[in-house]
């Protein structure tokens, strides 16, 4: 029950992270210092840092990436850090070749940053600052509160300040609440399905990507993350009643493109499940998960991430599965 | 049979567009007085983008990302462009929100280039400069010449030579003779798998993006790119007999990635298919499709395709479905 208690305990993870804002916002004026933000993570941190794109940009007006690790530690391309911040983002602040990434960009000139639940760990240590998650241990395998306080840190990287992300915690609180009763009814008829879309656009494309890898780690399901557009040049083609489409529905700049996928995915005859705030706005779904809405649509995918985890866990349950700990993973990921 | 003859005439296009090396370099001069690129795209064309990330990291030093068209579309991002390039990639010039993109940058104060086969486009109007792909009319849906010469194209921006273009060309020619007799039989056993992963890492990225969109389009599979590391954590988990690991083994500084994910795919009880110049490092695959090796590593994504392209043809044949006219695509994508 570990995975549905870290999901419960992410409203008072985030408040501890609120109380931070200070020293994040302290971070976020040397971050504006430099021209180019480069993220790096794996996994579920770099879901969080596909988020850090949008935040960035939108609110900082800020150029940021998702950086390739391997360009730098493998290939030892000769890139000028000089101008770069870099955020690392890792639960456990162990993953090697982020940190071996982290390294080399300090020693090009790069401000490094690590957000980490471990102010101890290796990635903390290189770093020229850390933003401790402070979501508390998570032993879950599949990370929860982890991945909603990196989401929480970047937002106030950001420049995002306390007051609203304890608003949005308050949102969390309710949203987990209401969900709770309504999910397992929803999730139990995907008990045999195979292979599912998830498609989000702009901030919640990070939403899409966590969905899919909780759904592939605790239900097995071959869950791919698109946006609505990719969605349109190419995997279209391969969906039927039998390859659900999950939209994510909020209210922002992108969600007519969402919309718009979803109704291509019914016109020929996909199964549509839909959450978010927003999602009476999708025709013809099968099933929907509500959510309430965040208090800006920056902060959304705090909220709208939970229907997902919930779905992952109550899934999981509903085939004989352990969501604590999937099949052939292990919390700390050893690089090869 | 067009998008089968389009795969055969990849060796000619290719020399069409070496034939404009001197012009490709006279953009890349340009390009270089810039601090950062930015690639945009969508589908084939984006797994194109993928490759110009390590080729101009590796080759040129430069830094590249793909970057996010909606940041700057739909949420009118305050970004600043006068240090950019932006390089945007187009088969037909007419992808709506990557002119829509360009122009917002151009004015925002980047170098602007088009890459498109189609010089009168408004992709080409939109733009500073325009190296034309010459990859000549394609007709099928699934793009195969188109990318291959987008391929080429942006190695030629990152400094690649026109005989070394030239001389990869002869490689695609021997490695599409060698590969036509022996794809049908390596392929026909996945008539009735509904999903896979297909895992490449560093330059062969763009080739695992591209292979599984192909998978994807074509035959209706399920197929998920990813690099060695992301499998790793978390995809790892959903993997058995029933959902195989495609893996692309060249030999050059990921390599070593590759193999462990397919060791590790192995030891769960995946099934592998390796194809690719150092397919013989892989253990334990059931499948093999060779390909012989390209005059240097970085140009070997070209190659490496090639193996895909007759798969995905191939496999559709067998299953009864047209590969040049998948269901519900168009070949120009009106983005919503």
């Amino acid at each position: 029950m570990r995975m549905l208690e870290e999901i419960r305990e992410q409203p008072e993870a985030l408040r501890r992270l609120a109380a931070s804002a200070a020293r994040a916002h302290e971070i976020a004026e040397q971050v504006r210092g430099r021209r180019l933000v480069r993220l790096v993570a794996h996994g579920s941190s770099d879901n969080a840092a596909a988020y850090g794109v949008y935040a960035l940009g939108v609110l900082a007006g800020m150029t940021a990436m998702r950086d390739s690790i391997s360009l730098s530690v493998y290939y030892e391309a000769d890139l000028d850090f000089s101008d770069s911040a870099v955020i690392a983002l890792s639960q456990s602040g162990r993953t090697q070749d982020v940190v071996a990434y982290l390294e080399r960009a300090r020693a090009r000139g790069a401000l490094t940053v690590a957000l980490t639940n471990d102010a101890a760990s290796p990635l903390a240590q290189a770093a020229d600052e850390v933003l401790e998650l402070q979501a508390g241990e998570e032993t879950a395998v599949a990370a929860t509160k982890t991945y909603s306080n990196q989401i929480g840190a970047v937002a106030l990287l950001a420049g995002v300040e306390e007051t609203q992300l304890r608003a949005t915690a308050d949102v969390v609180e309710q949203a987990v609440a209401e969900l709770e009763p309504v999910v397992p009814p929803v999730a139990a008829p995907f008990a045999f399905v195979g292979r599912m879309l998830i498609v989000g656009r702009g901030f919640e494309f990070a939403t899409a990507r966590e969905i899919a890898l909780k759904l592939t780690e605790t239900c097995r399901i071959a869950a791919e993350p698109l946006t609505a557009t990719a969605m349109q040049h190419g995997p279209v083609a391969a969906l039927d009643a039998l390859f659900p489409l999950w939209v994510i529905a909020s209210d922002d700049a992108s969600l007519h493109a969402v919309v718009a996928a979803a109704k291509r995915a019914r016109e020929i005859g996909g199964t549509v499940l839909a959450s978010g705030p927003a999602h009476e706005r999708v025709d013809g779904a099968a099933f929907r998960l509500p959510s309430p809405p965040a208090p800006s649509p920056e902060l959304e995918p705090l909220v709208s991430v939970v229907a997902g985890q919930l779905f992952a866990w109550s899934l999981a349950r509903a085939k004989g599965l352990d969501p604590d700990r999937p099949a052939h993973l292990t919390k700390i990921t050893v690089s090869p």
